[in-house]
């Protein structure tokens, strides 16, 4: 079980984590985390912090936790090692440039047999580890690498975007849980799945959804962990625990979302 | 005047290194410095740290100061802007995933005209920033790009990889000073050039190289910003300017090395 967390806003926002918190709040125990990572879009480039280990003396995990940079959209990612060793190569978000973009990318579950889907054989963009997570962002990649490279430099039609992304999440949710974030840095894929009880086996909602406007104060996520610095504005979260005790909205199977300057734009149900 | 550093070693290696000490030691004044980034590989990745800043203040110099992972390749640039805005797609070292490895790119000079060269138009891989190092570096991995896809896996044939690299080589230094420092996580390229003096406008080397077996003791470079915590064994360390007083070689125009587990396996003059 893996910890999801996004921030999306119209204004740049300082988001200061703490691991520890975010990790105990997510139903982490002790030292269960095999790795950590956290993206901050600046521009078109992200900037990727992130260690293969729980790493509580890191001196990289008190950058993340008191000095953020100041950013519109961020993606994080705790790690539980389900496959693949706790290395380097298998923590996520992953990352790939396509377009002159940094896309990236981070997954909650657990992709059965994706590496014998034809869909799904490594092409242009391969896997440097062995997560079954990083095989299908390589995917995502080579089938929306067409039309960004037709782009040259221009942003690809959303519309298209959303379809290729919404094919990808129904391919990815016959394996397995599909909870994923992605972003070409111009705006935020959220695609919710199912998430298992690791002992009762319950279906449980696999993210969930806070969205501020401008005339809402900020919320305050600090029990959880999750440090905010920034004015009134739009801001949309999404977690894969509530973080507060305010009205998060389950996200439903199959809902795929985009999310761009803090709102949500476009919502969609795709096939169970 | 940017400041590129290189160590590869045969066994991990802690590399600290104080940002301030090795700048000034480059000679760098004040407040020269529009960023700085290091990649420290471990196996295929790479951890990339990098800030489009002097950023003295900043926790993650600390951790670069401190506590660097052990690695056995380490790439690093502190940049003086000479082409393009202060920002972090700007910032080298540039990192791109090819063939499942992470390669690592970082160059110092000027390479007039480069974006009306037909050799280095935008293909597959893209710029995300403005500089003209990086629309290199896109050009670089374009060429290597099929052998790196048709290998599937393996590691391409070493003396195809030389060969493409020197051919880049000569054709970046007909557009300006071309050393750079260039790894696909199996070897380092080390590709040097002269450097042109911003006042006198002499032409000075610009790399330095100091190799140490086994037999010898790690150098002491302290004094210069970089602190190495390892035992003796095979090292060897590429910096813009010598770091000690001990006898660095300076590297000859046009001189293109291949250095593998800490020694120089490959060594070649291409045309002047």
């Amino acid at each position: 079980m893996c910890e999801l967390f996004a921030m999306s806003s119209l204004m740049p926002t300082t988001v200061d984590i703490s691991l520890e918190k975010l990790a105990r709040h997510g139903g982490f125990e002790g030292p269960h985390r095999d790795g950590w990572g956290i993206a901050y879009y600046q521009g078109r480039d992200a900037l990727l912090l992130r260690e293969a280990s729980a790493a509580s003396e890191s001196l990289l995990v008190h950058h993340v936790e008191r000095y953020g940079p100041p950013s519109e959209l961020v993606i994080s990612h705790i790690r539980l090692a389900t496959v693949g060793a706790r290395k380097l190569a298998n923590t996520q978000p992953f990352t790939r440039e396509l377009g002159g973009r940094m896309h990236v990318f981070a997954h909650n579950g657990d992709l059965a047999d994706i590496e014998h889907r034809p869909g799904f054989a490594p092409r242009r963009f391969r896997p440097i580890g062995e997560t079954d997570s990083e095989l299908a962002f390589c995917s995502l990649l080579h089938r929306l690498s067409d039309a960004w490279l037709a782009a040259a430099g221009r942003t690809v039609d959303l519309v298209r975007r959303m379809e290729l992304v919404a094919i990808f999440a129904a391919e990815l949710r016959e394996m397995g849980p599909a909870n994923f974030l992605y972003s070409d840095g111009d705006v935020l894929f959220v695609h919710a799945d199912r998430r298992i009880h690791p002992e009762t086996k319950a279906q449980l909602p696999g993210l969930h959804l806070l969205s501020r406007n401008c005339r809402e104060s900020v919320p305050d996520l600090a029990a959880s962990g999750v440090m905010l610095k920034t004015c009134r504005q739009a801001l949309t979260l999404v977690a894969s625990e509530p973080l507060t005790g305010e009205n998060w909205q389950p996200l439903d199977p199959g809902e795929l979302l985009i999310i761009a300057d803090g709102q949500i734009t476009h919502r969609q149900r795709i096939g169970d």
